[in-house]
């Protein structure tokens, strides 16, 4: 880079020696005297360094003790507004989202992929891979007919134990019969939505919300009715509350009450006591999913929204998927007064959810290993998000803004509003970066300008590199954005 | 006993022998001499114990050389009556077997259980344990990941590739992607179903059918169209054609071609080409179920119904539960023209199947070890059968028929016409032995005089015991028929 001036120069070294973690918070830079021998510059031109630092949220000066690194900038983040609550609701709609994702897929499929940011996913390196292992070759070892006697739906499994004696910290009393094993978050969404309504019905959900559940909406021929949603409190009760008022056959409210996705918003405990109360009151099933609260940096574990359920009124729906193995399908349900119902539709869709898995992931969930393990995630996850975090803000166009979630695997980034997501899409996979569009967010066109970012990969050079590129990607439509509107 | 007279207690004497084992087909019976020595008795109580074992089929005279221990005597089992196929076809109804089945299941809770004929469902002894604990840890040794990773839903795992070579010997081309693992043959027919029919639209489905169907025709609100169905050759055609005359708004045709549950029959290859050019013609989806084939017992394996399709109107379900590990549930969908709404419809509900099964199941499968346990498997449940075939000839009252089909796991046993499954299912609970009630097995009370008999069970005198106790269980119900008809 000739052109780049000699000071910018050098903050990129040691910015990039911040990044490489050679340098973490708290280390001292070093000295005006030291960067002018080092570098062979003039003290202008050192102090240039150390201001720029400074003024990007990188360093920060001490009085008579010269600069030291800080936190990355978080302070810089241009947070997104809080939605309108007081608008007319949305139309409850039939779902139209396949052919949205369907267009997604076959054009992800027709390039090369490098870098894939368009998952909530996390990579395979933050789980145990060896502990899992472990697991599944002594629950064989301790029990070897697993893998061929058929596995009775009413058996009292590790799994179901270890998920009620988990229950119990987040303030839910459940037995491990009432724990029923399912694959994976997504069967239990399904089986939970199939017991309390029909084809047909409506079913309140968050705005944004993930595609994964607009499509199983679709496929139940169920309409939704989006639900304004704050990125850090989650659905707005108030919105809500208008919706009931103009839709009075709203047969159930699906909510993430933490981190929220594609959002990362977390539903205070004081929103979930007035959730239930009111879903109570209306005869609305309240469903929450409840995958990613292991993920929450917090000092404590968040309150299950099921916590507050006097009636047998919330479904409670997880998974192991994001938390402990991404190649175990594993999740679970508790559905409240519909337990039997589940049951029957679990029964005829899929049978018993098979043994293995829940001897060796029960097993692994019961040691201490588990909550060492969710530990070291959070600590991984909420690096990659700050570092993913400020690389936006850094190489982003103007006007971009996000929140940076207490946890979780991805950031919902809100683009320039005259921009396109699904140009951004475009472009990047030319690239062979694959984002996701928030068109695949809602069922209407609200999230056309937002794209959600995965954080789940280790930080590299490549991934950073890959993050700059996709914000020169991103600014060149804001500039081409620019001349058409100059023109 | 102290009435039975003395030559049946001899006779009873050498037929616990023969169950045992401890005499075998080709053994020689002792002579009348002996017969005389051994038990003290005379000439002609000798000559009256072989007779009788001869006269039931145990034993056979040879000129000049003595009695000798014959095969089972399969010739004495009376075969049921072909149904009639030219009577008005019934209504198509929605289903109500949820509440039949809830009863069952309440029912059974409420007792131990020692001797479970209920399932369709082979020991765990049947199946290769240790080879697929090995199958499992080799899978995992040579892919440190499978855990850990998530499953991309086009992966070309092992198990698709076995799935599809294995596909070619039946008649099936069909690539590795094509193949979509499911959660057993049951998801695979809860997507078929979905794919092609909504609810309230009427499928036609086998009677006698297994309930798992009518449960999930119930659960998605689908009419089921009882089509009468041989014991021998399966469907009826004449019946279909009829029914189709009656309701031209059939949107599909479920049958299991194979060993069909519970009849046991097969379809013969003439009826599969007429039956797939029917469905074809009055556009009708035809849902083959082909969960038992592997079970046959044939020379050569039986060609699939969906190798008759011309034009992707057939959709074939299939699963290894059955076959290779009842703790797996792992089957798999290819849905003809309906594969990309079948996909869709399996990343909606449960994403894509775990990918360790996939593994170890298709690791195994590609060895010689699958084949080499399929042989052996067929072989175990031929005795099995024909044991228990021959306890139910032997101790089932007059009027008793069955079937003794060419393999699989059961046995459909038509009990006198005045007898009551679900009584025999009570009577027979109350001493702890569990049977499937004909009622499950039909939306109609034409099957409410037959029951469901597993063979998976290897035999023991324990189980000898149990079928002669229920044995007795029946004859006292029948018993008490009489006395209240002659009242």
């Amino acid at each position: 880079m000739p052109s780049t001036p000699r000071y910018r120069q050098i903050a990129e070294h040691y910015l990039q020696a911040i990044r490489a973690d050679a340098l973490q918070p708290g280390d001292r830079l070093p000295s005006l005297r030291e960067l002018m021998q080092l570098h062979g510059v003039s003290l202008s031109t050192a102090l240039q360094v150390c201001r720029t630092l400074e003024s990007e949220g990188w360093a920060e000066a001490r009085e008579r003790s010269g600069y030291f690194v800080t936190r990355p900038r978080r302070l810089k983040i241009v947070p997104m507004d809080e939605p309108a609550t007081d608008r007319a609701p949305d139309p409850a709609q039939f779902v139209g989202i396949h052919e949205k994702v369907s267009a997604f897929v076959t054009q992800r499929r027709a390039h090369a992929v490098h870098l894939n940011l368009s998952t909530a996913r996390g990579a395979p390196a933050l789980y145990p891979a060896e502990a899992m292992r472990n697991a599944v070759t002594r629950a064989l070892r301790q029990h070897p007919e697993l893998l061929t006697q058929a596995t009775p739906s009413r058996e009292r499994t590790p799994f179901r134990e270890a998920v009620a004696q988990r229950a119990v910290r987040v303030g839910m009393a459940l037995s491990p019969e009432e724990v029923l094993p399912t694959h994976g978050c997504i069967e239990a969404l399904n089986l939970a939505l199939r017991a309390v309504a029909q084809p047909g019905d409506t079913v309140a959900v968050e705005s944004p919300t993930f595609y994964g559940l607009l499509q199983v909406l679709e496929t139940l021929g169920m309409r939704a009715l989006e639900i304004p949603t704050s990125p850090q409190t989650g659905l707005s009760i108030e919105a809500l509350e208008l919706a009931i008022a103009a839709y009075r056959d709203i047969k159930a409210v699906v909510v993430v009450p933490h981190l929220q996705n594609p959002l990362g918003s977390v539903m205070p405990d004081a929103h979930k006591a007035r959730l239930a109360a009111l879903c109570e009151q209306h005869g609305m099933a309240l469903i929450e999913d409840d995958t990613y609260s292991e993920l929450l940096d917090a000092p404590a574990p968040a309150r299950a929204l099921k916590s507050f359920d006097r009636s047998g009124n919330i479904i409670h729906c997880a998974s192991l998927h994001k938390v402990l193995a991404p190649g175990l399908r594993l999740g679970w349900i508790n559905a409240g007064r519909w337990q039997a119902r589940v049951e029957m539709l679990k029964y005829a869709q899929s049978r018993s959810n098979e043994a293995l898995a829940q001897w060796a992931a029960g097993g692994f969930m019961a040691s201490g290993g588990y909550d060492r393990h969710l530990k070291q995630l959070r600590a991984s996850l909420r690096t990659q998000r700050e570092r993913t975090a400020e690389a936006i803000t850094q190489h982003f166009p103007p006007g971009t803004r996000l929140n940076l979630p207490p946890g979780g695997l991805q950031l919902w980034v809100e683009l320039p509003r005259q921009l396109s997501s699904v140009a951004v899409f475009d472009a990047a996979l030319r690239e062979h970066i694959l984002v996701a569009p928030g068109t695949l967010f809602s069922n209407t066109t609200r999230c056309d300008h937002y794209v959600r970012i995965n954080c789940g990969l280790p930080w590299t050079p490549a991934l950073e590199a890959g993050l700059r590129r996709l914000g020169e990607i991103v600014c060149a439509q804001y500039a081409a954005g620019a001349v058409r509107a100059a023109a």
